[in-house]
Protein backbone atom coordinates (compact mmCIF):
# COMPACT_ATOMS: atom_id res chain seq x y z
CA UNK A 1 0.00 0.00 0.00
CA UNK A 2 1.28 3.49 -0.73
CA UNK A 3 2.05 6.28 1.84
CA UNK A 4 -0.63 7.94 2.50
CA UNK A 5 -0.13 11.90 1.53
CA UNK A 6 -0.65 13.84 4.59
CA UNK A 7 -1.79 17.65 3.65
CA UNK A 8 -0.83 20.05 6.53
CA UNK A 9 -2.48 22.76 5.80
CA UNK A 10 -1.35 24.94 8.85
CA UNK A 11 2.67 24.04 7.86
CA UNK A 12 1.52 25.29 4.19
CA UNK A 13 -0.14 28.46 5.27
CA UNK A 14 2.82 29.61 7.37
CA UNK A 15 5.72 28.42 5.16
CA UNK A 16 3.84 30.09 2.69
CA UNK A 17 3.61 33.82 4.66
CA UNK A 18 7.09 32.74 5.91
CA UNK A 19 8.24 33.22 2.08
CA UNK A 20 6.18 36.18 1.41
CA UNK A 21 7.74 38.10 4.84
CA UNK A 22 10.87 37.06 3.24
CA UNK A 23 10.45 39.08 0.31
CA UNK A 24 8.96 41.86 2.63
CA UNK A 25 11.96 42.20 4.49
CA UNK A 26 15.24 41.64 1.59
CA UNK A 27 12.48 44.91 -0.40
CA UNK A 28 12.50 47.20 2.95
CA UNK A 29 16.48 46.43 3.45
CA UNK A 30 17.18 47.46 -0.08
CA UNK A 31 15.38 50.70 0.66
CA UNK A 32 17.00 51.21 4.22
CA UNK A 33 13.57 50.49 5.82
CA UNK A 34 13.66 49.50 9.17
CA UNK A 35 10.53 47.13 10.74
CA UNK A 36 9.04 46.41 13.53
CA UNK A 37 6.33 44.19 14.61
CA UNK A 38 4.33 45.04 17.88
CA UNK A 39 2.33 42.30 19.79
CA UNK A 40 0.16 42.11 22.77
CA UNK A 41 -2.86 41.43 24.59
CA UNK A 42 -6.17 43.91 24.17
CA UNK A 43 -5.57 46.59 26.68
CA UNK A 44 -2.01 46.05 27.34
CA UNK A 45 -0.79 49.49 25.63
CA UNK A 46 0.58 48.53 22.44
CA UNK A 47 -0.72 52.11 21.20
CA UNK A 48 0.32 54.27 23.47
CA UNK A 49 3.92 52.75 23.33
CA UNK A 50 4.17 53.81 20.19
CA UNK A 51 2.72 57.06 20.62
CA UNK A 52 5.35 57.86 23.45
CA UNK A 53 7.79 56.47 21.54
CA UNK A 54 6.83 58.47 18.01
CA UNK A 55 7.18 61.34 20.25
CA UNK A 56 10.68 60.71 21.44
CA UNK A 57 12.42 59.96 18.08
CA UNK A 58 10.42 62.86 16.75
CA UNK A 59 13.11 64.62 14.29
CA UNK A 60 15.54 61.41 15.11
CA UNK A 61 13.47 58.99 12.68
CA UNK A 62 11.13 59.76 10.12
CA UNK A 63 8.51 57.15 11.20
CA UNK A 64 4.85 55.51 10.39
CA UNK A 65 2.37 53.38 11.81
CA UNK A 66 0.64 50.01 10.13
CA UNK A 67 -2.20 49.64 12.72
CA UNK A 68 -4.08 46.25 12.50
CA UNK A 69 -7.64 46.04 14.08
CA UNK A 70 -10.31 43.60 13.96
CA UNK A 71 -12.77 46.34 13.12
CA UNK A 72 -12.11 50.03 13.70
CA UNK A 73 -10.12 52.91 12.75
CA UNK A 74 -9.56 54.46 16.29
CA UNK A 75 -5.80 53.77 16.78
CA UNK A 76 -5.16 54.79 13.23
CA UNK A 77 -6.55 58.14 13.82
CA UNK A 78 -4.50 58.60 17.33
CA UNK A 79 -1.09 58.20 15.28
CA UNK A 80 -2.90 60.21 12.60
CA UNK A 81 -3.32 63.01 15.33
CA UNK A 82 0.74 62.93 16.52
CA UNK A 83 1.34 63.94 12.60
CA UNK A 84 2.46 60.96 11.26
CA UNK A 85 1.45 58.78 8.13
CA UNK A 86 -0.78 55.87 9.58
CA UNK A 87 -2.45 52.63 7.64
CA UNK A 88 -5.09 50.88 8.56
CA UNK A 89 -5.27 46.77 8.00
CA UNK A 90 -8.66 46.16 8.84
CA UNK A 91 -9.20 42.03 9.11
CA UNK A 92 -13.10 41.54 9.67
CA UNK A 93 -12.45 38.49 12.02
CA UNK A 94 -8.70 37.53 11.89
CA UNK A 95 -6.81 37.52 15.19
CA UNK A 96 -3.53 38.01 13.81
CA UNK A 97 -1.56 40.13 10.56
CA UNK A 98 -0.10 38.07 7.83
CA UNK A 99 2.85 38.89 5.36
CA UNK A 100 0.31 39.80 2.38
CA UNK A 101 -1.76 42.01 4.47
CA UNK A 102 1.38 44.01 5.23
CA UNK A 103 2.40 43.72 1.62
CA UNK A 104 -0.58 45.69 1.23
CA UNK A 105 -0.61 48.29 3.56
CA UNK A 106 3.03 48.89 2.90
CA UNK A 107 1.90 50.13 -0.63
CA UNK A 108 -0.06 52.44 1.06
CA UNK A 109 3.37 54.70 2.79
CA UNK A 110 5.87 56.62 0.99
CA UNK A 111 8.41 53.97 1.75
CA UNK A 112 11.68 56.22 0.51
CA UNK A 113 10.30 59.43 2.93
CA UNK A 114 10.69 56.50 5.62
CA UNK A 115 13.39 54.85 8.25
CA UNK A 116 10.99 53.21 10.41
CA UNK A 117 7.51 51.59 10.39
CA UNK A 118 5.80 49.81 13.31
CA UNK A 119 3.12 47.70 12.79
CA UNK A 120 0.56 47.02 15.49
CA UNK A 121 -0.71 43.48 15.67
CA UNK A 122 -4.10 42.52 16.62
CA UNK A 123 -4.36 42.26 20.43
CA UNK A 124 -4.02 38.64 20.91
CA UNK A 125 -0.83 36.77 22.30
CA UNK A 126 -1.66 33.19 20.74
CA UNK A 127 -1.74 33.34 16.46
CA UNK A 128 0.45 36.84 16.22
CA UNK A 129 3.48 34.81 17.32
CA UNK A 130 3.16 32.49 14.62
CA UNK A 131 2.77 34.42 11.37
CA UNK A 132 6.35 36.50 10.30
CA UNK A 133 5.06 39.63 9.16
CA UNK A 134 8.62 40.34 7.29
CA UNK A 135 9.43 42.72 10.51
CA UNK A 136 13.01 43.54 11.36
CA UNK A 137 12.34 43.17 15.35
CA UNK A 138 9.73 41.57 17.42
CA UNK A 139 8.47 43.39 20.63
CA UNK A 140 6.02 42.31 22.76
CA UNK A 141 4.17 44.13 25.64
CA UNK A 142 3.10 42.78 28.66
CA UNK A 143 1.06 44.30 31.13
CA UNK A 144 1.42 44.49 34.77
CA UNK A 145 -2.60 43.69 35.67
CA UNK A 146 -2.19 40.76 33.49
CA UNK A 147 -0.25 38.86 36.07
CA UNK A 148 3.13 37.22 35.75
CA UNK A 149 2.53 33.47 34.90
CA UNK A 150 1.81 34.62 31.31
CA UNK A 151 5.03 33.66 30.18
CA UNK A 152 4.25 29.63 31.06
CA UNK A 153 0.95 30.57 29.19
CA UNK A 154 2.19 31.71 25.91
CA UNK A 155 5.40 30.52 25.49
CA UNK A 156 5.86 30.97 21.92
CA UNK A 157 5.10 35.07 22.11
CA UNK A 158 7.97 35.30 24.37
CA UNK A 159 10.40 32.96 22.92
CA UNK A 160 10.04 34.61 18.80
CA UNK A 161 10.59 38.32 20.49
CA UNK A 162 13.76 40.03 20.57
CA UNK A 163 12.19 42.84 23.82
CA UNK A 164 9.51 42.76 26.21
CA UNK A 165 8.06 45.78 27.52
CA UNK A 166 6.69 45.31 31.13
CA UNK A 167 3.81 48.08 30.57
CA UNK A 168 1.60 49.96 33.61
CA UNK A 169 5.02 49.49 36.46
CA UNK A 170 3.31 52.19 38.17
CA UNK A 171 0.29 49.25 39.07
CA UNK A 172 3.64 47.44 40.52
CA UNK A 173 2.28 48.91 43.89
CA UNK A 174 0.17 46.62 46.26
CA UNK A 175 -0.10 43.86 43.21
CA UNK A 176 1.30 40.46 43.92
CA UNK A 177 3.56 40.78 40.01
CA UNK A 178 6.18 39.26 40.79
CA UNK A 179 8.86 40.62 38.38
CA UNK A 180 11.93 39.08 39.50
CA UNK A 181 9.75 35.46 39.05
CA UNK A 182 8.83 37.14 35.07
CA UNK A 183 12.24 38.25 34.08
CA UNK A 184 13.63 34.77 35.57
CA UNK A 185 10.99 32.82 33.55
CA UNK A 186 11.31 35.07 30.14
CA UNK A 187 15.24 34.86 30.09
CA UNK A 188 14.81 30.69 30.33
CA UNK A 189 12.79 30.30 27.82
CA UNK A 190 14.67 33.30 25.89
CA UNK A 191 17.92 34.14 26.67
CA UNK A 192 18.49 36.98 24.12
CA UNK A 193 15.54 39.20 24.97
CA UNK A 194 16.26 42.45 26.15
CA UNK A 195 13.51 43.52 29.00
CA UNK A 196 12.24 46.91 29.70
CA UNK A 197 9.98 48.22 32.84
CA UNK A 198 8.22 51.34 31.40
CA UNK A 199 5.22 53.28 31.93
CA UNK A 200 3.72 55.31 29.59
CA UNK A 201 1.45 56.92 32.78
CA UNK A 202 4.62 58.23 34.12
CA UNK A 203 6.64 57.84 31.36
CA UNK A 204 9.49 55.66 33.31
CA UNK A 205 11.65 53.67 31.29
CA UNK A 206 10.72 54.82 27.96
CA UNK A 207 13.82 57.06 27.38
CA UNK A 208 15.66 53.50 27.84
CA UNK A 209 13.60 51.77 25.35
CA UNK A 210 13.63 54.43 22.79
CA UNK A 211 17.65 54.96 22.88
CA UNK A 212 17.96 51.25 22.66
CA UNK A 213 15.78 51.40 19.67
CA UNK A 214 17.07 54.09 17.95
CA UNK A 215 20.54 51.84 18.44
CA UNK A 216 19.22 49.36 16.60
CA UNK A 217 17.88 50.80 13.66
CA UNK A 218 20.71 53.33 13.16
CA UNK A 219 23.09 50.29 13.37
CA UNK A 220 20.54 48.34 10.58
CA UNK A 221 20.35 51.01 8.42
CA UNK A 222 23.93 52.22 8.71
CA UNK B 1 -19.25 28.97 -19.07
CA UNK B 2 -20.36 27.07 -15.87
CA UNK B 3 -20.83 28.71 -12.35
CA UNK B 4 -17.75 28.75 -10.18
CA UNK B 5 -18.29 26.74 -6.71
CA UNK B 6 -17.04 29.07 -4.28
CA UNK B 7 -15.70 26.96 -1.32
CA UNK B 8 -16.00 28.85 1.93
CA UNK B 9 -14.03 26.92 4.33
CA UNK B 10 -14.56 29.21 7.53
CA UNK B 11 -17.96 29.18 7.00
CA UNK B 12 -18.29 25.15 6.65
CA UNK B 13 -16.06 24.60 9.79
CA UNK B 14 -18.63 27.00 11.62
CA UNK B 15 -21.17 25.60 10.20
CA UNK B 16 -19.64 22.15 11.35
CA UNK B 17 -18.82 23.45 15.12
CA UNK B 18 -22.62 24.67 15.50
CA UNK B 19 -23.86 21.47 14.59
CA UNK B 20 -21.77 19.64 17.25
CA UNK B 21 -22.45 22.31 19.56
CA UNK B 22 -26.30 21.89 19.32
CA UNK B 23 -25.56 18.04 19.59
CA UNK B 24 -23.52 19.15 23.27
CA UNK B 25 -26.52 21.25 24.32
CA UNK B 26 -29.09 18.42 23.94
CA UNK B 27 -26.98 16.11 25.41
CA UNK B 28 -26.46 17.96 28.39
CA UNK B 29 -30.18 19.26 28.59
CA UNK B 30 -31.32 15.35 28.81
CA UNK B 31 -28.88 15.20 32.01
CA UNK B 32 -30.17 18.50 33.52
CA UNK B 33 -26.37 19.65 33.69
CA UNK B 34 -26.07 23.39 32.62
CA UNK B 35 -22.97 24.72 31.42
CA UNK B 36 -21.20 28.59 31.04
CA UNK B 37 -18.71 29.42 28.58
CA UNK B 38 -15.56 32.17 29.99
CA UNK B 39 -14.42 34.27 27.57
CA UNK B 40 -11.80 37.25 28.18
CA UNK B 41 -7.99 38.43 27.60
CA UNK B 42 -5.21 36.74 28.90
CA UNK B 43 -5.29 38.68 32.29
CA UNK B 44 -8.38 39.68 32.63
CA UNK B 45 -9.16 37.14 35.88
CA UNK B 46 -10.73 34.31 33.98
CA UNK B 47 -9.45 31.49 36.63
CA UNK B 48 -10.15 34.06 39.50
CA UNK B 49 -13.77 34.58 38.54
CA UNK B 50 -14.87 31.18 38.78
CA UNK B 51 -12.68 30.48 41.86
CA UNK B 52 -14.65 33.16 43.59
CA UNK B 53 -17.59 31.43 42.09
CA UNK B 54 -17.03 28.10 42.55
CA UNK B 55 -16.55 29.14 46.67
CA UNK B 56 -19.51 30.82 47.04
CA UNK B 57 -22.07 27.95 45.04
CA UNK B 58 -20.64 25.10 47.19
CA UNK B 59 -22.65 23.32 48.53
CA UNK B 60 -25.52 24.93 46.54
CA UNK B 61 -24.73 23.45 42.96
CA UNK B 62 -22.14 20.64 42.21
CA UNK B 63 -20.14 22.43 40.04
CA UNK B 64 -16.61 21.36 37.44
CA UNK B 65 -14.53 23.24 35.52
CA UNK B 66 -13.10 22.33 31.92
CA UNK B 67 -10.12 24.62 31.35
CA UNK B 68 -8.54 25.58 27.66
CA UNK B 69 -5.02 26.46 27.67
CA UNK B 70 -2.74 27.01 24.97
CA UNK B 71 -0.06 25.35 26.82
CA UNK B 72 -0.32 24.53 30.41
CA UNK B 73 -2.02 23.15 32.99
CA UNK B 74 -1.63 25.78 35.93
CA UNK B 75 -5.45 27.09 36.33
CA UNK B 76 -6.72 23.39 36.30
CA UNK B 77 -4.33 23.14 39.23
CA UNK B 78 -6.10 26.09 40.87
CA UNK B 79 -9.46 24.48 40.54
CA UNK B 80 -8.78 20.87 41.97
CA UNK B 81 -6.95 22.74 44.70
CA UNK B 82 -10.62 23.92 45.69
CA UNK B 83 -11.77 20.34 45.77
CA UNK B 84 -13.57 20.41 42.24
CA UNK B 85 -13.49 18.04 39.24
CA UNK B 86 -11.70 19.78 36.50
CA UNK B 87 -10.35 18.72 33.02
CA UNK B 88 -7.81 20.42 30.97
CA UNK B 89 -7.99 20.99 26.92
CA UNK B 90 -4.54 21.84 25.73
CA UNK B 91 -4.99 23.71 22.21
CA UNK B 92 -0.98 23.15 21.78
CA UNK B 93 -1.41 26.58 19.71
CA UNK B 94 -5.20 26.57 18.47
CA UNK B 95 -6.82 30.20 19.95
CA UNK B 96 -9.62 29.35 20.71
CA UNK B 97 -11.92 25.75 21.94
CA UNK B 98 -14.42 24.70 19.89
CA UNK B 99 -17.07 21.88 20.35
CA UNK B 100 -15.18 18.76 19.39
CA UNK B 101 -13.10 19.95 21.97
CA UNK B 102 -15.08 20.84 24.59
CA UNK B 103 -16.95 17.11 23.80
CA UNK B 104 -13.97 15.42 24.20
CA UNK B 105 -13.67 16.93 27.63
CA UNK B 106 -17.08 16.34 29.02
CA UNK B 107 -15.65 12.43 28.91
CA UNK B 108 -13.34 13.00 31.60
CA UNK B 109 -16.82 14.24 33.81
CA UNK B 110 -19.00 12.25 35.97
CA UNK B 111 -22.01 14.27 34.34
CA UNK B 112 -24.34 12.59 36.72
CA UNK B 113 -23.11 14.21 39.23
CA UNK B 114 -22.87 17.59 38.52
CA UNK B 115 -25.25 20.67 37.88
CA UNK B 116 -23.11 22.95 36.73
CA UNK B 117 -20.09 22.92 34.48
CA UNK B 118 -17.83 25.97 33.58
CA UNK B 119 -15.31 26.34 30.46
CA UNK B 120 -12.72 28.39 30.83
CA UNK B 121 -12.06 29.54 27.09
CA UNK B 122 -8.77 30.68 25.99
CA UNK B 123 -7.19 34.17 26.68
CA UNK B 124 -8.60 35.98 23.05
CA UNK B 125 -11.07 38.60 22.48
CA UNK B 126 -11.28 37.52 18.57
CA UNK B 127 -11.85 33.38 17.54
CA UNK B 128 -13.79 32.27 21.03
CA UNK B 129 -16.64 34.58 20.17
CA UNK B 130 -17.07 32.66 17.00
CA UNK B 131 -17.02 28.97 17.97
CA UNK B 132 -19.94 27.71 19.91
CA UNK B 133 -19.03 25.54 22.21
CA UNK B 134 -22.27 24.07 23.35
CA UNK B 135 -22.66 25.98 26.40
CA UNK B 136 -25.59 27.39 27.78
CA UNK B 137 -24.98 30.41 28.79
CA UNK B 138 -22.12 32.73 27.75
CA UNK B 139 -20.16 35.18 29.61
CA UNK B 140 -17.05 37.27 29.44
CA UNK B 141 -14.59 39.41 31.54
CA UNK B 142 -13.12 42.83 30.55
CA UNK B 143 -10.75 44.00 33.47
CA UNK B 144 -10.28 47.85 34.21
CA UNK B 145 -6.85 48.16 33.00
CA UNK B 146 -7.49 46.76 29.80
CA UNK B 147 -9.84 50.03 28.79
CA UNK B 148 -12.79 50.99 28.07
CA UNK B 149 -12.61 51.28 24.13
CA UNK B 150 -12.72 46.89 24.03
CA UNK B 151 -16.68 47.17 22.38
CA UNK B 152 -15.62 49.02 19.88
CA UNK B 153 -12.56 47.01 19.10
CA UNK B 154 -13.97 43.62 19.67
CA UNK B 155 -17.58 43.61 18.92
CA UNK B 156 -18.49 40.57 18.44
CA UNK B 157 -17.36 39.34 21.64
CA UNK B 158 -20.16 42.12 23.20
CA UNK B 159 -22.50 40.77 20.51
CA UNK B 160 -22.54 37.02 21.85
CA UNK B 161 -22.19 37.32 25.37
CA UNK B 162 -25.15 37.11 28.17
CA UNK B 163 -23.21 38.68 30.83
CA UNK B 164 -20.53 40.72 30.58
CA UNK B 165 -18.10 41.59 34.28
CA UNK B 166 -16.17 44.28 34.48
CA UNK B 167 -12.89 43.20 36.83
CA UNK B 168 -10.80 44.76 38.71
CA UNK B 169 -13.06 47.74 39.34
CA UNK B 170 -10.50 48.11 42.60
CA UNK B 171 -8.34 49.63 39.58
CA UNK B 172 -10.76 52.11 38.68
CA UNK B 173 -9.40 55.29 41.54
CA UNK B 174 -7.06 56.89 39.49
CA UNK B 175 -7.79 55.48 36.21
CA UNK B 176 -9.41 57.44 33.22
CA UNK B 177 -11.71 54.27 32.48
CA UNK B 178 -15.21 55.62 31.70
CA UNK B 179 -17.76 53.11 33.30
CA UNK B 180 -20.77 54.81 31.94
CA UNK B 181 -19.25 54.85 28.18
CA UNK B 182 -18.52 51.19 28.53
CA UNK B 183 -22.11 50.36 29.35
CA UNK B 184 -23.59 52.79 27.05
CA UNK B 185 -21.33 51.03 24.39
CA UNK B 186 -22.45 47.59 25.32
CA UNK B 187 -25.77 48.36 25.76
CA UNK B 188 -26.26 49.77 22.15
CA UNK B 189 -24.33 46.93 20.59
CA UNK B 190 -26.22 43.81 22.81
CA UNK B 191 -29.04 45.48 24.57
CA UNK B 192 -29.61 42.35 26.48
CA UNK B 193 -25.79 41.84 28.20
CA UNK B 194 -26.67 42.13 31.80
CA UNK B 195 -23.66 44.25 33.18
CA UNK B 196 -21.69 43.06 36.72
CA UNK B 197 -18.95 44.93 38.24
CA UNK B 198 -16.93 43.12 40.30
CA UNK B 199 -12.94 42.53 42.11
CA UNK B 200 -11.92 39.34 42.63
CA UNK B 201 -9.67 40.96 45.03
CA UNK B 202 -12.01 42.71 47.59
CA UNK B 203 -15.10 40.73 46.65
CA UNK B 204 -16.84 43.71 45.46
CA UNK B 205 -20.16 42.43 43.29
CA UNK B 206 -19.38 38.85 43.31
CA UNK B 207 -22.53 37.92 45.62
CA UNK B 208 -24.79 39.96 42.69
CA UNK B 209 -23.26 37.53 40.11
CA UNK B 210 -23.59 34.26 42.02
CA UNK B 211 -27.26 35.31 42.80
CA UNK B 212 -27.85 35.89 39.41
CA UNK B 213 -26.22 32.91 37.98
CA UNK B 214 -27.56 30.49 40.46
CA UNK B 215 -31.16 31.48 39.35
CA UNK B 216 -30.64 31.07 35.90
CA UNK B 217 -29.27 27.78 36.31
CA UNK B 218 -32.09 27.02 38.91
CA UNK B 219 -34.60 27.60 36.57
CA UNK B 220 -32.85 26.04 33.27
CA UNK B 221 -32.63 22.72 35.25
CA UNK B 222 -35.73 23.09 37.31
Amino acid sequence: MDEIRIIDVRADILSDNRDQADVIRRDLAARKVFMLNMMASPGAGKTSVIVQTLRRLRGRLRMAVIEGDVETTVDSEKIQAEGFPAVQIRTGGACHLDAPMVSAALEGLDLDGLDLVFIENIGNLICPAEFDTGADLRVMILSVPEGDDKVLKYPLMFSVCDALLVNKIDYLDGSDFNLQALRRRAHELNPRIRIFEVSCKNGAGLEDWCDWLLEIVKQKLS
